[in-house]
């Protein structure tokens, strides 16, 4: 199933996605078996974030060829990170570069576990069941900002820097796809999606040593590659058995 | 007038506090006018963290005497980083000490602004304007986890690290205030709740340049001077004009 949300009359609305339309739901599928309330022609259809977390754990170096490229040292343990809320968009809609931004803005295509039940002290198992489904992740970065700022706060958590979607796909071997970039159709990186140092079993495992994570909660897995966008680019980020997401880019305050 | 969130049967229902009860209150006092749909006791209240903050920010050096204590340097801007939601527990509940954690286990007390409307761009003015009110908050830390780790996902974030409340005092000049953390009713730090490098205004300002804050989004403003806690303490932060927080400390697995 691919699950998502979309705007109707300026309301978040849970959907599952079929070929031609979206069926509006009648409250989240993550706790419950919604009832159908509606239908949206998935062509017209004004896509939301998938999911908004109640914690948004994002891992950093979790790719070896990312790692080397950094000349930065493997993890000895799996370990995450946090972005924020009012950063994320929904599929179609604008990357904002703002207008202060100078230097590198790029594109970072991630895998997203999202997950489905409460779950602390997971074994590996129970880590592998606490998964509702996955999404994709564009983790949009201003190198200077990020270099020069003791925290990630505005260098990856500005608005719009975090698209996510399309949709939750809950019938996939996510660590068996391909992750590609495209910017205006051309590929700018592929790689094999699982090809991580800890996958993100592992990281609920370690995680939840100390943590309960929660139904809705995000875990954006890390990317091997990235690429530079500027305004009047579309990025994509797909991942095969997923979908595509898709963002214009626009400079703050135009329509670029 | 004083607002938070209780438990009832189970559920989060927000409150507002008089002398003796609660009266429940319909829904969220933020973005309407609720009404007032039942009442419980002071005295047998379970508090819960007042709000669930979309997204919850938090200041790291901020008062000059904790900046040169740490041997950091001034910040030349106000700068935030983030707290998870998963840590979030009410004013009487436990701070549980995960067994693993060996070294210094600290209270910080911290003024908490609560954000009560969508906030872009905002002047200094329009700043003070989009602050709903003020809670307390206590920043539970695992230095060795803290100084160990690439982030601070476990050390200030493990499951009952960060405490909040009582409740919400919309009525307040909260930078006029004292700050003081007691454990086990012994004086342990005091310190001028308003001595701050940048106040939440200016913090306001800046993070909407790039941001925009939401109503319940959360900013803890950092901590001037923090005490080592064990299990079996019961730590109090006052803010003088809001409240106490109070908390027990616990040995994880134990009722210590």
């Amino acid at each position: 199933m691919r699950y998502t949300r979309v705007s109707v009359g300026g309301r978040a609305v849970w959907g599952r996605v079929g070929e031609e339309d979206i069926e509006l739901l009648s409250e989240s599928p993550l706790e419950c078996d919604p009832d159908v309330i509606g239908t949206v022609a998935r062509a017209t259809a004004v896509w939301l974030p998938p999911v908004v977390p109640p914690v948004f754990y994002a891992v950093g170096y979790n790719y070896p060829r990312h790692i080397a490229h950094a000349g930065a040292t493997t993890p000895d343990r799996p370990e995450v990170g946090y972005r924020a809320n009012n950063a994320l968009t929904g599929h179609g809609s604008p990357i904002v570069k703002p207008v202060e931004v100078e230097g590198r803005f790029e594109a970072e295509p991630e895998l997203v576990a999202v997950i489905g039940r409460p779950v602390r002290h997971a074994t590996y198992e129970e880590a592998r069941k606490s998964v509702f489904g996955w999404t994709i992740g564009n983790d949009v970065s201003a190198r200077t900002w990020q270099h020069r700022d003791r925290t990630f706060w505005r260098s990856k958590n500005s608005d719009t820097f975090k698209p996510m979607g399309p949709w939750i796909e809950t019938d996939v071997d996510a660590l068996a796809q391909t992750t590609t970039l495209r910017v205006n159709g051309a590929e700018r990186a592929s790689f094999p999606t699982g090809d991580m140092v800890y996958d993100p079993f592992d990281h609920i495992v370690e995680i939840t040593r100390h943590i309960t994570l929660h139904p809705g909660d995000v875990l954006w897995m890390g990317a091997e590659s990235t690429c530079q966008i500027e305004p009047g680019d579309t990025v994509d980020v797909e991942i095969s058995g997923i979908g595509v997401l898709s963002n214009p880019v626009q400079l703050e305050g135009n329509r670029a």
